[in-house]
């Protein structure tokens, strides 16, 4: 134990340095993230943020649902609840996971901090240091920043337009049994993959089941986007098809709003008991107030009538990407997703996204590099970016200003053989709410 | 890796069981956390909960506020936010902390889902497997469960009337050192301690951080009551004597409401960042509705009159606890609290608080049996009553029934001379929105 010598002020040195547990030293702000500070000036047009558009909401609406929450029901609203969650709110989660073909109990749902924390808490439950997580290349940042924060291994597993590929998941699990290396479940998005855009085939869906249930491997299957399919198809959830081997987890953000925080987790029995403990740990019990607005949301708007408002307009802006990508960067390619929020945009050959941003930044647009999305810090030739918050207008301008930033860069690359290297650049550790 | 053998529909076996991290087998619900969904029948009258008593609130005003805060920043309050929170909230923090003391700058804060969160977040930046944290003997059951969920041990050191011992902190810190172990950080709860009830003394304070500053240990201030003391004395944080050394946890949800969820960390700049970092990849951010709701009642409310009305009932309940125990339990003792939800009650030689509660909810009363507040499950021989939530008829009629379940447990005792045991009762392992 060493005495503390408190710093003088205002420097940074941290006299606890020698304190943190080993996971906290896998916590780190990256400069690529120190560059979002930047991109969210309001001259900078972001192709990053995974923000949804909330301007079609009926605020008028809402604020009356939560006004009457608070003054007919306050005395619920603003106290304790129960660490699973409200009642209510879980019945109507029920009718919300029916459309993806789900049939489940109440007592099945865990209601969570959002979705993000239901991957923390499956995470904490599962993981202990050393353990392999099987997932997507890519996958969504924030879920490989809690599998790191839990010192987790991640083995990627490629995807393609039909997502993820069920021959290499198959190989990699026979791999990963030769060396002797513990698998603790398949972290998968099937719909509108964040962030590659990709959606899984009904077919795969069935393969990948019986893989991971030959295997004995639990698959988590990530959904926030699920309903938010641009011609209306709403795909079966993979837990409609297998209750005891699939941990599902869906969220409000996307579909409704994200300010409450309000996700769920769907497990087997004995695994929902344990995320339960996990979660009165964690927080006691999820909001009242955030849970008993939703459920007012739900009851009083029509929220299905609103989702389907949300599909057209981010097919909209999906378009507008599209159509701008073409027009302005005929040498990258992309995916053309059928939902959801993001393009998985290849660079054309010698160019590197995560080099590349600070100088994107500069010419007024940013997206996230592709490094952000595998746990090993490659992928630096693919970029993710989102058509979910910026208006059409401005994603063309974005495209076009990328553009420039991408036409210069290849003349650097002619010029130099190689792009200019940020210095010591480390991964994005922490998803940050502007780039999840 | 075994292979998955879905149990038959219905049957409780649990095919992950082979599958779950180390931390997670420490993670299951007690005995006599199942008694509480018994305590909580409308017949019994439950002295065991922390639920805040919110009849006072002015439901009507914060109904407005909040809908307003829908109405007109709808945009904002439904969005995601800073994974840090809203600047605004976190200006209003530093006015609740100014009463005690504490200067700050809004960038010190970090806003948590509850101050239950900040205690994991802290826990989780600091504490590996095997890890001593050091808390008071007894100490809060929530604060207990987020410990062993990270596989601490905990090193418990004994208070008195004056809180916390310092000649005791000195004797431990030694131990551990001398033992090789490694101490991360005192968490103590210096104000109407939960569940003692008493208090740090303001010399007692300096004498504290004079140890913990050579020992080079970091505090951990807990201070849900602090604004809670029944002749209005508000007491001076730790931290406002000390910013390098200290963590301090502050927290709305008995000062104004449990139901948004909302409270705060207080740290050093780098550990700081590590809790920002923590609680994005828990949970991206927290509610951003919640954070304008609590700033607007903030703005708009007269919260420190709220707060001063707070006292005056709580004092009054205080009162009800006291006068009952001597008047039906004269063979006790106890703890008169100055502030806060509890006392804490020495049961007459020979009782045993843990296998006495089965008996007790039958008589149609609730507590927590005292093993709840300690590492190891000792402490059987006190018993937490909390006056928060029951009225001051309810409070007494508990105490009441509490004395006749006693008086037949001691005529059991004398008669047996043992009192009947629970078989195989584990600890409460998990706080609960209940008991918390």
């Amino acid at each position: 134990m060493t005495a503390q010598t408190p710093p003088s002020k205002g420097t940074r040195l941290d006299p606890w340095f020698g304190s943190y547990a080993q996971r906290a030293h896998n916590m780190r702000a990256s400069e690529v993230r120190a560059l979002f500070a930047v991109a969210n000036r309001p001259e900078v047009v972001s192709l990053a943020g995974g923000m949804p558009n909330l301007n079609d909401l009926p605020m008028d609406i809402i604020s009356k649902t939560v006004s009457d929450v608070v003054l007919h029901e306050g005395l619920v609203a603003l106290q304790y609840g129960s660490g699973q969650g409200h009642e209510r709110l879980r019945e109507h989660i029920l009718d919300v996971m029916r459309l993806e073909g789900i049939s489940a109990h109440p007592d099945d749902v865990v209601v969570t901090t959002g979705s993000q924390q239901a991957l923390d808490l499956v995470t904490r439950i599962f993981i202990d240091p050393g353990d392999v997580i099987v997932a997507e290349a890519p996958s969504y940042v924030g879920a490989l920043s809690v599998f790191r924060s839990y010192e987790a291994d991640v083995a990627h597993v490629p995807l393609d337009a039909h997502g993820l590929i069920p021959a290499a998941l198959e190989e990699t699990l026979t791999r990963l049994e030769r060396e002797g290396r513990r698998a603790k479940f398949l972290y998968t998005i099937p719909n509108f993959h964040n962030p590659a855009g990709v959606t899984i085939s009904l077919e795969r869906r069935h393969e990948i089941i019986e893989i991971c249930q030959r295997h004995g491997l639990l698959i988590v299957e990530d959904n926030p986007y699920g309903l938010l399919g641009f011609d209306g198809t709403t795909h079966p959830a993979m837990r409609s098809f297998d209750e005891d081997g699939i941990i599902y987890l869906g969220s409000f953000s996307k579909t409704f709003a994200p300010g409450f925080r309000i996700g769920w987790a769907v497990a087997p029995h004995a695994v929902r008991e344990k995320l339960v403990l996990a979660a009165e740990s964690a927080i006691l019990c999820p909001s009242h107030a955030s849970q008993l607005a939703i459920s007012a949301y739900l009851e009083q708007c029509d929220w299905q009538g609103q989702i389907a408002e949300f599909r057209t307009m981010y097919k909209g802006r999906r378009d507008a990407m599209i159509s701008a990508l073409s027009e302005h960067l005929p040498d990258a390619s992309w995916n053309v997703p059928d939902g959801g929020f993001y393009t998985w945009v290849k660079l054309p050959p010698g160019l590197d996204a995560k080099s590349m941003l600070p100088r994107a930044v500069t010419g007024r647009v940013a997206y996230v590099p592709g490094t952000a999305f595998y746990y090993d810090g490659t992928g630096a030739d693919h970029m993710r970016l989102s058509f979910c918050y910026p208006t059409e207008d401005n994603i063309r301008e974005g495209v076009r200003r990328l553009a420039h930033v991408v036409s210069q860069e290849r003349d650097a690359v002619e010029l130099f053989g190689t792009s200019p290297q940020l210095d010591d650049v480390t991964d994005v550790d922490a998803p940050g709410p502007d780039i999840a």
